[in-house]
């Protein structure tokens, strides 16, 4: 699996000198990516609605991770990542429209209902979050990735390697290179093409599946692909 | 990931002494897994409409594999597996629903579409084909797998490991459980609970991902989760 990840990572772009940003940086995933890519030494910025809370969230995270205003955020910083609940997807991309003109967006938002039988795919009017996104943001390079990683994985500081693949979906050749470079700055992460923005429904959707895999074998899942 | 192998194994039933029946056998993917099935020592018929079609591929495949028609191969065998087009699944399933009540049916259907941009996932009345199928068949076991596996690398002999794992999907756990310990009779291959039938629409569909991964890594692609 090793040779796979070099050999996926040929002529990525280098992304060392980004600026990343999280909105909804203090929500429980928003947490875990900024504390990784901050540990492997990107220069992060988390954004939240409220600033002081953003700042707190920043400074338990360590890492040099800086917290303001989801708006400040996403002016400020080089790639925006949306880690937002999906209750509050919408609202908040339409807000941000315009200091998102031309920026780099990942997407890693599952629409996801619970119930007494665990996780379900929400139906979601535009086909998938990604595809909401795509409409929402008509002037910003939108990318789907980081679906599939457990939080509870991602803020653990005892753990060094996060074993999984990232699948990276867009139809932005630059943009999905770009966010697959990303992901492979975390040790143990690989990021993979995996597909188009139509079909993010089913990525976005496999999330109840490992909800339900988490909860039979009680464990953290995550997904690799092999043969790539 | 041997050790999640054992692990996700425990308490899983015998099945070496099962005859497995492959619908739509004479096709790409149930030839692949007929071929792998009988050359892990399993009794296997598959079935096709036309029975001397059935039998030239039954022994083209070899093994010991039977063919007949899809009738009698539903008829004479302990567990049946739907590798039909998905075009032709709703009508097989009608036909066939009194000869399975009571059997394990396992769905393995895909229903994409494909244009100049790559694979779709087709929209399903019922949600996905193994909702159909449990609608279809009120009286069966139904439950879904063996999705993502690529039929080139089933077909491939000289492929002696197939290096990926099985998501099952179904609300009986008795059923799920034969169909894991089904899968982890093939060398390399591990069945792992993937959950509710209601969630069996984005495992089918990512099947369209994997297409995509397929072609931009020129590979056959397969899934593994890690941390089971």
């Amino acid at each position: 699996m090793r040779g796979g990840a070099t050999s996926s990572g040929v002529d990525l772009p280098d992304v060392r000198d980004l600026t990343v940003g999280v909105l909804g940086g203090t929500g429980e995933q928003g947490r875990g990516l900024a504390y990784r890519f901050g540990r492997a030494g990107l220069k992060v910025v988390i954004g939240s609605r409220d600033a002081a809370r953003a700042a707190a969230a920043a400074a338990e995270i360590g890492s040099g991770v800086h917290g303001v205003t989801n708006v400040q955020c996403a002016a400020s910083v080089d790639v925006v990542i949306v880690a937002v609940p999906w209750e509050g997807h919408a609202a908040l991309l339409e807000d941000l429209r315009d200091v998102l003109v031309g920026k780099v967006v990942v997407d890693c938002v599952n629409p996801l209902g619970f119930d007494g039988q665990g996780a379900y795919a929400l139906p979601v009017a535009e086909g998938s979050a990604l595809q909401q996104a795509v409409i929402l943001l008509p002037q910003s390079r939108v990318v789907g990735a980081f679906h599939h990683l457990s939080a509870k994985i991602l803020v653990d500081g005892e753990i060094d390697s996060v074993d999984s693949d990232v699948l990276v979906l867009g139809d932005d050749r630059e943009a999905t290179d770009l966010v697959q470079a990303l992901a492979g700055i975390i040790p143990g992460m690989r990021g993979v093409y995996g597909g188009r923005v139509r079909n993010a429904h089913q990525v976005e959707a496999l999330t109840a599946n490992l909800v339900a895999v988490n909860r039979r074998y009680r464990t953290h899942a995550g997904v690799r692909l092999t043969g790539v």
